[in-house]
């Protein structure tokens, strides 16, 4: 548990568009959530993918389709399937996912050598050049949220959560 | 940049309730991926969100609910704005999320004392013993996120995003 002094936190010292009021208040206080790791993981999450979505949006790619084409591009013929429980999508998303990319000609399905009915999944030559750009931009994103933790930080965080899965 | 052996992650270390195929086929990969802590973030968060979800379904309380429950219930009096701003939460899911809770007797909002327009939130009496319920149920949900991550990168990790917002 920690102390009183970490528990409490300004409303202030969060994002807050609404205005000042000027009646003074007692800072707000987490209570328990302030144990709760996943409050914060939940906090952080939103940052990551606001700025991520700004980031990319230059290119009208959302973030998962980022996470999509970089796992086709680098792990030519997997199957759907199999590219549903990597990246832990659930499958009918996946496939929604799946069919706009397909529309706009950056990704194709092919039937599989082991398998006819399985589609094997790949990049299309012409999808190479929005994942480079889009990698790009997400490593851009990626600097900014170093600098906002620190490399140290980031560096033991990414090595713990790499872990957890 | 991690080095090669951290960024290659096997398909089947993953949740996969998919049948194991016979053919064999190099570990995917998740490329640059690997080096985005957005990625393992997302990765978490969903851990964690359906792992509380599932804690607090005897209650009939969601996640989301929890929180605004805890911070009620910690800060007397605050207003709807002061709630969305502190817990970053959108104003117009706060209030739907609010009415349930009001139609279930656990909140009640009433004209603030500054200002006639703002409401108040507080808890219920009747709402004190769901709130305190869950609490229960979401430590033990933070002791097995402590368990698996490690007490020490547990620590870590929550002092880190504490700071993050």
């Amino acid at each position: 548990m920690a102390g009183t002094k970490s528990r409490e936190r300004s409303a202030s010292a969060l994002p807050n568009t609404a205005p000042r009021r000027r009646s003074a208040r007692p800072p707000l206080t987490l209570d328990v959530l302030d144990t709760h790791l996943g409050y914060f993981v939940r906090r952080l999450q939103v940052w990551v993918f606001q700025d991520l979505i700004r980031e990319l949006a230059s290119i009208e790619i959302r973030p998962a389709q980022f996470s999509v084409l970089v796992v086709v591009g680098a792990n030519r013929g997997l199957s759907q399937a199999e590219l549903a429980a990597f990246l832990g999508i659930e499958r009918a998303r996946l496939a929604r996912l799946l069919h706009r990319l397909e529309a706009r000609g950056l990704i194709q399905r092919m039937p599989s050598a082991a398998d006819g009915r399985r589609h094997a999944l790949q990049l299309t030559a012409p999808g190479r050049t929005p994942l480079t750009r889009a990698e790009a931009l997400a490593a851009r994103h990626e600097r900014r949220l170093i600098e906002r933790l620190g490399a140290e930080r980031h560096r033991i965080i990414l090595d713990a959560l790499r872990d957890f899965g």
